[in-house]
């Protein structure tokens, strides 16, 4: 069993309007300090595979075909448990 | 300027209906390997301030006050840029 961990992030150009929301409220809060605000979307996924690299292969898949939308977003992929 | 990443998710016994969705999709389209998906909240925050602790003081106090709900999520901060 190996588990990734999966980060899908807008691209550095893409509006983030749930950031910008966050940014606002912390604002509001009194946090004068918070210059900016993005978010990104972990998926910890538990594959039953053997060996690390099959893992980083298929979630690299599985990316390109439904968590990541490569128009606006990047992702990111590392193995947490071997 | 210090930016920080505060990664927030569902404490480990929290029903994740999100990653359940994500877990069937990626089953339909055939990964049979898949065994679990949860999903966690990034927020990548930017703060004009000038030291690291400081900056993980305020980021301490924004995941207390808004960002996480301490009764069914955990949370971690991390310096990304000192």
């Amino acid at each position: 069993m190996v588990t990734v961990e999966v980060k899908v992030s807008l691209k550095p150009k893409a509006l983030d309007p749930e950031g910008e929301t966050v940014r606002k409220a912390l604002k509001r809060l009194g946090y004068d300090e918070v210059k900016d605000v993005r978010t990104a979307k972990i998926y910890r996924i538990e594959l039953d595979v053997e060996d690390e690299r099959k893992a980083l292969e298929i979630a690299d898949e599985m990316c390109r075909r439904l968590l990541a939308n490569p128009v606006v977003e990047d992702y990111e992929i590392r193995v947490v448990e071997g």
